[in-house]
């Protein structure tokens, strides 16, 4: 392990700009008028450094911004005090767009694949995250590739974490997964639902029985341990000693953003050498607090006190 | 009338970044990944004058841009050679958002409300309209205002451009049209069927002749004609000699622009003397051959030609 104190490194290499419009409802195939726009610098692993910064660790972001809508995720990083060691693109940066009504309390999202990437630009984002590497505390690997990022890109990225042996976090795209796993030996992959069955050759919905049986897969891929997020139903944790249960109360809102908040969670916990009941906990709490925010990366800290008693934590 | 040869000013207050997204089918309450992202500047002024542009007519574009979203809308009005004159505002640009699943040929719309706007900034966008119109062969006012813009912002407008005796074309939300025509005088209204129901205050859908009542009433309001769009049932033209419904082929496709190029169409026909029938057969043909384009402001003059004959125009 490396030196405690340094940045956690949240590496979103298809970083976006996250657009979220709040309206009382969405009608498909209709014209809607937006009531509330938000957008802000967004992918997984900003989500997750929005939370951690919260909970007072140092964190840098990298991945790739370009054009117009790198400038505006840049502005927004910079706004927020999130500090940065970004690769630049020469094409631009996707958006991604979330329209929530809050009557129903559901959520469309439209994600753009992102910008062509070349080799050179590829060769300087690993070589910038080489950099950003030493000495950090803990790397978060999360969210999807560009389309035209190399095949072995994930697996390349993870097996230089690895070799700089640094605690490695990852929440990749189910196609992803295993290459990450294995080439990483990352110390939490968090998968979702989707993920998982996708893993198993399955359909979802995943029983919790079944949620473990991928997380065992996973740990025997090279992953120290597993949390599944079954959405409403909660986390399945899948370590070395146990198999645990985490459901939390439920709770309305936007569910986008809700699995960041989780990781952001398993990371503190990890770095601070909670229980794993404790990192449950406090993950399923988050994440139902971060349903209840319109936009993801934000939770409020009263929510989490009042929902982490109420979140319910069973051996499997 | 002003001297001929001039440009169409074509006047969209709430410019746009319209960002269309294509896809074989968008779910609601899903998370969506979009195959083919399109962004480029919009407003309904803007399709107009694309439209415009294509058939040979020298047009300027107006109306408010500010952040990068306005630098966005700007990038691309240069790229497509389409010149401005812009207002500048301090707040940023609004994004419309269109997700359009091929498959059903269904389109989702979603419409931000538009930037918050300064006396001062009003001032001079007025200012900067002012300076337009001298010498232009019309005056093409289509889209919302921002919703700060002032209450009688549309009166105020259509006013000036009354006073420079230039033809003004109107397209304009239901709860302006009443007043943009009595101030505006303008030799074409082009209402569409929900705009026309709020101002007869009744439902849809409207039958022809309820749509050619509304029209009616505008043209005692002060429209010298009046053209409302029935969607796919086609279009309904009140003059002050006649009363005429054109009705289109079927087509599938984004229906996002189509009343545009009908105006477009309108305004051409105007400023070529064509006769009502020969307008009205352009205008449901350029409509439908829009709405067979996945982006607004777009037709395929192939598809114009083979829609043209299939366009049955009958009295009223």
């Amino acid at each position: 392990m490396t030196s405690a104190g340094g940045p956690i490194v949240c590496a979103t290499v298809n970083l976006a700009l996250d657009i979220t419009y709040v309206s009382d409802r969405f009608d498909a195939d209709d014209v809607n008028r937006v009531e509330v726009v938000h957008a802000q610098a967004g992918g997984k692993g900003v989500n997750v450094a929005r939370l951690l910064h919260h909970l007072g660790w140092p964190v840098v972001v990298t991945g790739f911004v370009g054009g117009n809508v790198g400038r505006e995720i840049v502005g927004d990083l910079d706004r927020c005090g999130l500090p940065h060691e970004l690769a630049g693109c020469s094409a631009a940066s996707r958006r991604t767009v979330t329209a929530f009504g809050t009557r129903s309390a559901t959520a469309t999202a439209y994600n753009e694949p992102g910008p062509p990437i070349s080799e050179n630009e590829w060769t300087r984002l690993v070589a910038g995250l080489d950099g950003c590497i030493t000495g950090a505390s803990a790397v978060v690997l999360a969210g999807s590739l560009p389309a035209s990022a190399p095949a072995q890109g994930y697996r390349q990225l993870a097996g230089r974490v690895a070799a700089a042996d640094v605690p490695l976090f990852v929440d990749v795209p189910g196609d992803a997964l295993v290459e990450v796993v294995d080439s990483g030996k990352p110390v939490l992959a968090k998968p979702n639902e989707r993920e998982c069955a996708q893993a198993l050759r399955t359909g979802t919905p995943l029983s919790p029985s079944q949620a473990a049986e991928a997380g065992t897969r996973l740990r025997a891929d090279g992953a120290t341990a597993v949390v599944v997020s079954l959405g409403d139903r909660g986390l399945v944790a899948v370590t070395a000693e146990r198999r645990l249960w985490a459901r939390p109360p439920a709770v309305r809102g936007n569910p986008v953003g809700a699995g960041d908040a989780a990781l952001a969670a398993l990371v503190h916990g990890h770095l601070t050498g909670q229980t794993w009941a404790e990192r449950l906990r406090a993950a399923a709490a988050m994440s139902a607090a971060a349903v209840r925010q319109d936009v993801a990366g934000v939770v409020d800290p009263v929510d989490v006190a009042e929902l982490v008693s109420q979140v319910e934590v069973a051996r499997l």
